[in-house]
């Protein structure tokens, strides 16, 4: 089959590549219908985090079941499903309390020896566990598998920072970073009921997304001005709930400044850098909590997909652009060049 | 009236300053019974902290209420009351939620213009929204008295953090710190329903205490050989919820690598370069929430005081040494080298 590997900074290659094939009875094979490109793939792209040359990547699919191990009871050839981005026994401690990130046995797509999202096809450990069925009927549908395809990160991830952040009915809420998962945090945390939500970025494209998706305010400064900005917005106070999704010092600093005192940070942007944002003394003056990390993202799929299914939530505009199988590194090179907000992979 | 300054670091002096008076029709006047020295005010008088020369210390206090101003309703004169370590109007948008210590009229008791508690009388701001009475009875009462002292900080402070470490019934909790707050922080995590409590520390006269107060096993090593000894006391798996009490970088770290996945750390150890024994990274990878800062004590009083009044509750033994007002620089040495736990400090 084809695949997409990272052989070094910027060398992405779609190349032949073994089958996958059932290897454990509780696997199942996935012939994958959509994935994407998240905004932490760049990392391996730019060679900020460290790959095995060939290694494959990507992390967000769907698609179709191929064939399924001895002990997969849940799941028949030809279900659609979609995988959230880290696999996980469903078994373990961990997973009995939804930390599906924590799983003794799980893993990341794209690990050496795994297949990754940018495929044709992935061999899925724990697929009674990890996978999740979905309508048939949705394989007809572009835009609601776009939508359903945001399950398997984004989607999850921007919940999980809101929920970081405490968002509750009536809360305030500012995001810092207008990327994919910023603009899902917005979606999250108009669902959970906040009631003003401020989107801080730059680009009005993103921004008027924001908007799009329930923010109430856009603050367009960074540093200083933007913390300002937010002040003059929130009687001086800041926001009670935060969410930082973008992992930089700068990005954390604002978060911190933004915040209400006895607030939180719910942070989701990988930290590339953002532990130096962080002064301790301000949190401690001021009650700030800090929660967040890699979402458990298969937890809530149960929670978010009856909302994209019924419409509540649409997520689907965060592609902006669609490339097929062969062209992936074209999609890499638009979003690093940030000309793409989120890249679509089609396959077949 | 006779009270404690502080002019230089190891500098500490008793001497003549004036009384205080009703200076506000919202002020009280309180004639201090019992205070006592916290490890907090151990940075300033190491000069870590910086002060002015001459500026009172001493935020912990109990005493009668002697005068009263204009607008005062609660309170007589001959009450006897219990301060919190900040003051706080009662009624801003802060102290209504609860977070007193965000008292947009707030202050610390032995700021420069303001009394502090390691002297013969404090002139109260806010006195009907800072000051808790208590029982009269309890004046005649040493080992009560001490007890209700605690109130003004450290008891409510190791409530803070257990509360910001998610202390809940059966939870597995650890305690980094063996000074008067960690083990309060015993006492209040045993309060709070705790199943399992291991307390770090090295001085076996205070593990010994924690042990009185509830903790089920003591750590005694540091570093990487406490994280592996509560690891292994913890399946592996490190202490839902873990107190930070200390303050340090390597406090913190400990309090991070052995907190499980999922959990939180409370911290309200005093930041002194904690923040750099914090790894975002690793905060991030295992889910690990940070909850905590200056404890809103005034708050959480009318919940603590009953529990002590009927004796649940017994924190009187963290005070090891009693001296009295003019011996106050006797009991900073001896906290300072160690010798002491907490100092009491009695009047009259």
């Amino acid at each position: 089959m084809r695949a997409t590997t990272i052989h070094a900074p910027f060398d992405l290659r779609v190349e032949d590549v073994p089958e996958p094939v059932v290897q454990l009875p509780t696997d199942a094979v996935v012939r994958v219908l959509r994935a994407c490109v998240c905004g932490s793939d760049l990392w391996a792209y730019r060679g900020e985090s460290a790959r095995t040359p060939g290694q494959r990547i990507g992390h967000e699919f769907l698609g179709t079941v191929e064939e399924t191990g001895s002990e997969v009871g849940s799941l028949r050839r030809g279900d659609l499903v979609v995988a959230p981005f880290v696999w996980s026994d469903g078994s373990c401690a961990y997973c009995r309390e939804g930390l599906t990130t924590s799983c003794t046995h799980g893993g990341f797509w794209g690990s050496v020896g795994y297949d990754g999202g940018q495929g044709e096809a992935v061999r899925v450990p724990f697929a009674d566990a990890t996978l999740v069925k979905l309508p048939k009927e949705a394989a007809s549908d572009d835009r609601l598998l776009a939508a359903l395809l945001t399950l398997s990160d984004v989607l999850g991830t921007g919940h999980h920072a809101a929920l970081g952040a405490g968002v509750r009915p009536g809360a305030t809420v500012a995001v810092v970073g207008d990327g994919a998962v910023g603009l899902c945090a917005v979606l999250a945390a108009k669902r959970l009921g906040a009631e003003r939500i401020i989107a801080l970025g730059r680009h009005q494209v993103r921004t008027d997304l924001a908007r799009r998706f329930g923010a109430t305010d856009v603050v367009a400064e960074r540093g200083e001005a933007a913390v300002a900005a937010v002040r003059e917005l929130t009687r001086g106070q800041g926001a009670h709930a935060v969410v930082e999704a973008v992992g930089t010092e700068q990005s954390m600093r604002t978060a911190v400044h933004i915040t209400r005192d006895g607030g939180a940070i719910g942070f989701v942007g990988v930290p590339h850098g953002s532990g130096t944002g962080l002064d301790l003394s301000v949190l401690f003056d001021r009650n700030i909590a800090l929660r967040g990390g890699v979402a458990p993202v298969r937890t809530y799929i149960p929670e978010l997909l009856p909302d994209i299914l019924d419409g509540t939530v649409d997520p689907s505009p965060v592609f902006d652009l669609t490339v097929d199988l062969e062209d992936v590194p074209a999609g890499y090179r638009a979003m690093d060049e940030r000309t793409a907000l989120k890249v679509l992979v089609t396959n077949g």
